[in-house]
């Protein structure tokens, strides 16, 4: 059987899990204070997004031989954590954009926003809660487990990111933010997603340990082309500021490699320039800290760093679990997909 | 049989409750950040509080012949609701105090605290999803699905609150307040609590009704008297600043009372004064708001409707609840409770 292309096979997905999240979101309440609520819970996952998590899920479900009835409110439910976490990560980064539009603490203020956010959350879990009428009782709670053990990872390695930037914190290894980034990204955005779409189609627990292997290069993958596309991408496909991270002190590869390899006085330099900017948000520092960047090699480096992770994703999914694929047609989806972490623009 | 003294029951609970947290909660890691995260998400719980909530749920449980071991575990995850949404409330109200010490997000900055209000929330499902080996498979999702509904109630009482003060709306009534408060207070404070713990017991499903209208007013008349207390309690006792509820532009019944006696001058005043206190801080407003207050007898009527309300809850109780008790020695103690709600000094 040909194999689908990775990207149609994506649309297709996404516009199911939309379908799915509008019709589960509430939409009208007498009171207005509430219709507002459930228009604020609508907004981030109304705006284009990628769907990429909820993609692998269904993809990875599929090629285990499972249904999308199975897997698409499972699917839904990961969409909505991205969502909601996003809601919260904005308003702890003080981030502008958010996919190409204002973020909604500064369409709403941040009372409201922090508010919506947690709301979402709780949208979140009624769907987990539904998994019971649609897997039955046993594996309804075992992704009900997955999703404490994502939402655990995910919150802990979000303050690994924020200790950095309130503590100031300068020496750090790339071991560091490989650490950080397992738990902060990895997690929700591939170990889960792709674990869970197998194991809802029948997946045994052996493959379990294979698949957190597989899970966490590749996230660690596509986290570093996310932080390079930060800085290099095209503004208008990728729907945040350039430079964003920048102003925003975020320790990334890219700047954990460059404070590693500068001078002394250049050090000295960003660190000023990141905890001023941090405050006064002053573009002007982008620039001037891209320049180190180039000067020594810094995107490079993260470009190399990200393509041995997603290789090495590849090889653990080529020895642990390509053979057990049901759906062959599938196998060079997945293996589509793994190139597309890193080499994708947006 | 005697009936406990509730002050005792609830010390008792309390002492129970904290000890289970502090078990389940993490407490290290190697990472250092990691480790202030789990920090962080024990210092709500380990400041004195008065475990309202959970010695309501076990109270409830006891009343229905229900054992504590059953009931724990959910009376904790209560407890950690509670303290994770007053980390994200204080946040959005920008309060500087809770329990006596400063709020999470003064000590640690607001990003990490948000993020380890996440964190609690999510140890609170993990407990619920413990139910499952306590409770069996059928109560526990009773009860998770209990939670769900309280989590969305209260997600959407705070967005009515919230949303009042950001959209500046004045034409409140009473009817506006009790409606958010039932949803912001009530379900959390007093339905879940009473009803989840009955349930537990093996209280019938046909009561659920009289318990939702027995914990609507009692949580009414709860936050009531929770308004009271912050214009006239002892600061000491209460662990909030005395009038930040002014300051922060809160709609009490208090305040909506005055707001439709007081003549078109004194509105408008009240109504520059609450605005500029918001952005400004501006302690000598509270007095000026207070004398008002006092004018036109708005906590007297606040605490005439909070009796009220204590009577309709009490009257109930009478009259659907307390026949089905198992445990006789507990109907005193749930009387002298509702009679608590609304004498209490702290």
């Amino acid at each position: 059987m040909e194999s689908p292309h990775f990207l149609d096979l994506f649309k297709e997905f996404k516009q199911k899990v939309d379908e799915y999240i509008f019709e589960k979101l509430p939409l009208n309440h007498d009171i207005p204070e509430i219709k507002l609520l459930y228009e604020m819970m609508r907004d981030y996952p109304s705006r284009a997004g990628k769907g990429l998590r909820p993609g692998l899920l269904m993809t990875f479900n599929r090629a285990f031989g499972g249904s999308d009835e199975r897997s698409l409110n499972t699917a839904s439910a990961l969409e909505i954590f991205q969502n909601w976490i996003v809601i919260h990560d904005d308003i702890e980064d003080g981030s502008d954009l958010r996919r190409g539009e204002p973020a909604l603490h500064v369409k709403f203020g941040m009372p409201l926003a922090l508010n919506a956010g947690d709301a979402l959350a709780g949208k979140m879990w009624e769907l987990i809660y539904e998994n019971k009428n649609i897997l039955g009782d046993e594996t309804a709670m075992k992704v009900f487990n997955e999703f404490l053990v994502m939402y655990s990872r995910t919150t802990e390695g979000q303050h690994i990111e924020l200790g950095w930037e309130h503590n100031r914190r300068w020496e750090l290894t790339a071991d560091d933010y490989f650490s950080m980034c397992k738990r902060k990204t990895a997690w929700y955005t591939c170990i889960s997603p792709s674990w869970v779409g197998g194991m809802i189609a029948g997946a045994p627990d052996s493959l379990k340990e294979s698949f957190v292997r597989f899970g966490k290069d590749l996230g660690v993958a596509f986290q570093i082309q996310d932080d390079i596309l930060n800085l290099t991408g095209d503004r208008e496909k990728y729907g945040k500021e350039i430079g964003g991270d920048i102003l925003e002190g975020k320790r990334t590869l890219i700047l954990i490699d460059l404070m590693s390899k500068c001078n002394p006085d250049e050090k000295q330099f960003v660190i000023n320039s990141l905890d001023r900017a941090r405050e006064k948000k002053d573009p002007g520092i982008i620039e001037d800290v891209l320049r180190l960047m180039k000067k020594y090699n810094s995107i490079e480096y993260a470009i190399s760093i990200s393509h041995e992770k997603a290789k090495s994703a590849r090889q653990t999914y080529m020895e642990h679990i390509n053979d057990h694929i049901a759906r062959e047609e599938y196998q060079k989806v997945i293996i589509d997909l793994i190139d597309f972490m890193v080499e994708r623009e947006l």
